[in-house]
């Protein structure tokens, strides 16, 4: 028997591996829907006999591992294994794709407390080398020697660089208003980069339809499921670092909702296999002009509204993954939050500032919605953990807001200027 | 009596720990002199009583360590401790600090195989993260609050970085042509940015007359002997990853000559613990416009000329740490070789591309004196290694230099250049 199968979020009907991986599926044979600009129907969850790895399996068995590793606890991935080896994959090869293993830290400065789940420093710098490490892993075992994906630009970035990583070729479909930084990583990694005319969603609904048309394997996220699959590598490393201490509450930055669903996902897990008691509350935090899951979450319509906003990691105007978001939202008894660009930079520069930790506007977002939603909650003293999904240098251009330029200065006025009193 | 003393690297005198700490001493008291752009003389190392720490300690407690938290190890660190736990720190700062420990990796490609030590990924993604960290807690446990520094860019932003994790204040001194990423980082991180109307050497002069008359702690690199210790812990890492297992030559980008000082010194203690038998042979690799140590290495001469270069971080003319740092070539068996800009900007691009890797153009200089020291030597199949000691998104403009602008395609265009035959 295989061990895993796959089950339409929507439908919930069921599926052998052979049933969609044989035939390259994406989305639900029964309900899956692409539609310009419109949420996907029929997504695509990965799911495992847990009542069977329960009696095999303990949580003590992972806290002796190192955060980062995931295909370590092989029992949990869609990959092939002999004796715990990855079939057709290198060791050398899985050390290059890593995740970061310091990836849990405390912050605190004058009366804030809270934790992160740093992401900002795995092997391409962003949160996104979850999925790309996972997708490329299983395209590798599938005998696949190229992947298309469309991306705001971390996506992006991490799948061109982890491909380069691992010998694949990729192609990548940008929205035009690509920050330098990100479009220039994508290129470096010898990507084909390909800007299209508009903005994300137009680029996600492009890529999809020039792969089809090629057969090319696709990381759209969401249409993917590896993609929510790869994600939910976040729940266990929070899981390990925090040796089973659980946040109570965690801030998550919030675009096309793959990423909450991902985190979601494991966490659900951790809670079928008895190794957690209560799932986190989950606060999806997005950014006021990119807010269908708030809007969502708040009269359960979705409406198409072109999104914009200095945290271009986290604009969806037609969010793919907004059924399992408000799920995720709602099982957990979390919320959805949002923070305009002014809290955003405001909270970028404070966690640059006061905890030396550079993120770009996505990941400051979540940092901005803990802020707030401090303030307009009673706090209960529940523990918070953010999820900080990329770095800083990523997008200079956002740093340029709140960082002017500096004029040299001659010797004579270096003197002047630190003259002893 | 103390777990450490000084030592002069010139004139072999020794001092307490009391004798130089108590009265902020950097340079040897006895022959220590600074001159406007000339190598330092009287740089001070730190030495341990290495027979009594070889009867306490064995190689295999090293390896049940995780790489990247040097502290663990505090017999070999000039900092207090109480049964293990440093002096004035709480463990969650610790974490803030804590080095990447997924930096040993191999690579390889199309007949070519060597071994990393990345760096890139380090809490500020540079090399520079190793001395400012050791700096910033012995900083702490003096109870200094705010220390100065000179900097071509990453050790700048790594200690302002630091210094912002940690709670202390920084002043940076930069030359004129800092890339811009580098600057932004520095500032972003809250310190303040004193650029200079010059180049790097001025930079350094100008900031020791300044923290001089205004007494400010001071961090300039090879100046302060803790840069060299800090920078010591990259030997340790590389034999924890390796196990003992370490590689026969080392790359090394060189600039200043701290970084292989500071290397030197780690394999000399292991040696002198008797954890490994040989010490690698060190390659120093320069830029050819800046050669000052691959000059001095030919002739034993040292004559200013002022440096330029892309790879900015190892533009010295005057390189400051210049004895040590030949003495390490020379000791080591190793030699010193020069790679020009297109052979650097080449070495960037072929590691971003083969190896999805991407590092600035001091570190891909590691990489082309690596391949040129190939194809002159008959290579006797011994390991290498190359020091990566910063990330590409440090400096987008040397990543332009190669990565043309790209035009957004309309949705036609796409459909036409994607147009299956």
């Amino acid at each position: 028997m295989d061990k895993y199968f796959y089950k339409c979020f929507d439908c919930r009907k069921e599926y052998s591996k052979k049933e969609i991986e044989d035939n390259f599926i994406y989305l639900c044979p029964a309900c899956g829907l692409i539609q310009k600009n419109q949420p996907l129907r029929g997504v695509l969850l990965i799911q495992y006999d847990y009542n069977a790895i329960k009696e095999k399996h303990t949580a003590g068995e992972l806290f002796d591992l190192q955060p980062g590793k995931f295909w370590l606890y092989d029992y949990l991935w869609p990959l092939e294994t002999v004796k715990g080896k990855l079939k057709r994959i290198e060791d050398a090869s899985l050390n290059l794709v890593t995740l970061s293993s310091n990836c849990y830290l405390e912050l605190s400065s004058k009366g804030e407390r809270f934790y992160i789940l740093d992401d900002s420093r795995n092997p391409t710098l962003s949160f996104k080398d979850r999925a790309s490490s996972l997708v490329v892993l299983k395209a590798m075992q599938m005998g696949i020697k190229q992947i298309a994906a469309a991306s705001t630009g971390n996506a992006g970035s991490s799948l061109a660089g982890i491909c380069a990583r691992l010998g694949l070729k990729s192609i990548i479909f940008v929205p035009k208003n690509i920050p330098e930084s990100k479009r220039i990583q994508i290129q470096s990694f010898g990507a084909e980069v390909v800007i299209v005319d508009g903005d994300y969603d137009l680029a996600f609904d492009t890529c999809l339809e020039i792969s089809k048309k090629n057969n090319w394997y696709n990381r759209n996220t969401a249409y993917n499921p590896l993609t929510i699959e790869g994600k939910k590598s976040s729940a266990y490393d929070i899981f390990i670092s925090t040796r089973g201490k659980m946040p109570d509450i965690i801030f998550v930055p919030v675009g096309d909702g793959v990423i909450i669903a991902g985190l979601y996902k494991g966490l659900w897990e951790l809670k079928e296999l008895g190794w957690i008691k209560k799932i986190p509350r989950l606060i999806a935090v997005q950014a006021a002009g990119s807010d269908a899951i708030a809007r969502y979450c708040r009269n359960q319509k979705f409406k198409y509204k072109p999104a914009g906003s200095i945290a271009d990691s986290i604009c969806a105007g037609a969010p793919r993954n907004l059924y399992m978001a408000y799920n995720a939202v709602v099982k957990s008894g979390g919320s959805a939050i949002t923070v305009n660009d002014d809290e955003i930079i405001d909270a970028q520069k404070n966690c640059a500032r006061k905890y030396g930790i550079l993120i770009e506007p996505s990941s400051a977002a979540s940092y901005a919605g803990y802020k707030k939603f401090c303030k307009s909650n009673e706090t209960s003293g529940g523990k918070s953990l953010l999820l900080f999904t990329g770095n800083g240098l990523k997008d200079t251009s956002s740093l340029l807001k709140w960082n002017k330029e500096i004029k040299p200065f001659s010797c004579g006025a270096v003197n002047k200027k630190f003259a002893v009193k």
